[in-house]
């Protein structure tokens, strides 16, 4: 499905939000799940996805939500609770970090390479075995191709997604210089209810379904143990589950828990109930097909 | 206790060593823990560190295992079950990012901030009051007022911890300018057995202990279930748990979880028994009094 060709007079605007420059990782998952043809729209902030769905100017937000290396973005599990904004599918884009350079530019030519420290960190390897070329931080991976395309450098790389190679008509001179192959982020796109149910997402129907939800409990001894028998007593399979503490709620913590199935079959609705009777706190947060 | 007071003629080596530059939060941290007069390794990765103490360069690695806003520090993890070796402390540092100065320049002459990209996103309400003011990514927190002081800028300040302002003698004009003050991260003390051994850390008698421990299990309905039936059948406390799914191996998980007690008591050794029949995989990382 593209969003694009779904647009019609009337409809909310079309554009994906997502975090970060044009060509930033958000955008190759919203590329994988939409198709190349999508609308977007960059922001700044996290929490400005969040409000372009929720206030109409976009038609829906891709979010990272874990990575392999780095963990869980708990600041989006927040926005989640607060926005109300359901997931309606999800992806997992594996992060590979191309040299790029402009067009006509030999590697022998590269001097100096930009990017995010981050990923300039993930390729410590690439650079021991060049130690002609210098490290420079920059603000953003996908930023930095902009900008050696904008000041024409031709002395310079930057290291970013293929997407940013393409969408700033540079040349990937190196692919997948990252240290660590294993490196990989879970994407959430979410809509808003009435978008969603309007423009039902293709599904690909030999998918299984995924259920995500939060919940708290308070912490004495045995409590998630309890907690999880909702899930154990009906044979549903948990595929993820992490505490986080309430924060200013000493011993009380928040519980993100995904499960295989869907929300609305009896069999959930039933662990559905059995843990809200126990849990003080419980947000069903999407159910959405499992991504590839 | 001060590692550098605990050495002697033929002791390894006193310093503690961290990822990043002099002035890092890591370091804040070991300070925390072992006092201002510590002597530090700065290294360029986490494996660095594992490998300083492994091979006897370093007295011990701070570590960061968790931050509330971004997540577990799974790298990490990985390196404990790899290195084996054992937390002997924790504590909890506030990222706290203070604008830093050198000495004599006033607010009203910063024209540019530079600091790690990462911070500078967490200071954005800083930079909407202050729109003159130029946001210049660098490699490091600390780094970047090592810079500054280096080249003698004086119409431009960093953003780093208070204990890189105090190393490169610069100056604090604006502190705790982050968006979100729950930020906070965890750090891990690892020493060799050995090492932990001969110097035993001195430690809060009234501060209850926490026991780590990283275990797999096969993704089987229930399985995390009856696991954790280890510790609910025995009253022991849990206090974080999370999944990690294996890369190379579908549907079979690592768990790391916290629980409060000593590894060595007679019921957390019945209920680590009892965890041993059910896991595919079982490590304590460490015992140690749990952190401030």
């Amino acid at each position: 499905m593209s969003v694009r060709t779904s647009r019609a007079k009337g409809a909310p605007p079309a554009a994906i939000a997502f975090q970060g420059a044009r060509g930033a990782f958000s955008e190759e998952a919203a590329r994988k799940l939409l198709g190349p043809g999508i609308a977007v729209l960059p922001c700044e902030r996290f929490e400005d996805i969040f409000r372009g769905v929720k206030e109409g100017r976009a038609a829906g937000a891709m979010v990272p939500i874990e990575n392999t290396l780095a963990g869980s973005v708990h600041e989006n599990y927040d926005h989640l609770v607060n926005f109300e904004l359901p997931i309606v599918a999800e992806t997992n884009v594996r992060i590979v970090h191309n040299l790029i350079a402009l067009k006509g530019v030999p590697f022998s030519g590269i001097k100096r390479v930009f990017s995010h420290p981050v990923a300039l960190n993930q390729c410590l390897d690439f650079f021991a075995r060049n130690p002609r070329i210098e490290r420079i931080p920059f603000y953003d991976t996908a930023g930095s191709v902009k900008m050696i395309a904008e000041e024409k450098l031709t002395d310079a790389a930057a290291i970013a997604s293929s997407v940013a190679a393409e969408i700033y008509g540079a040349r990937i001179l190196r692919r997948s210089i990252e240290d660590d192959r294993r490196n990989f982020t879970r994407f959430f796109l979410l809509r808003t209810p009435d978008y969603a149910r309007r423009h039902p997402i293709r599904v690909d129907r030999r998918a299984p379904w995924k259920t995500s939800l939060v919940f708290s409990t308070r912490n004495v001894p045995g409590s998630l143990f309890r907690a999880l028998s909702a899930f154990a007593l009906r044979d549903l399979n948990l595929i993820k589950i992490e505490s986080r503490p309430l924060r200013g709620k000493p011993w009380e913590y928040l519980f993100y828990l995904d499960f295989l199935g869907r929300a609305d079959s009896p069999n959930a609705q039933n662990a559905l109930n059995h843990l809200r009777e126990l849990a003080d706190f419980l947000r069903v947060l999407g159910c959405y097909p499992k991504g590839a």
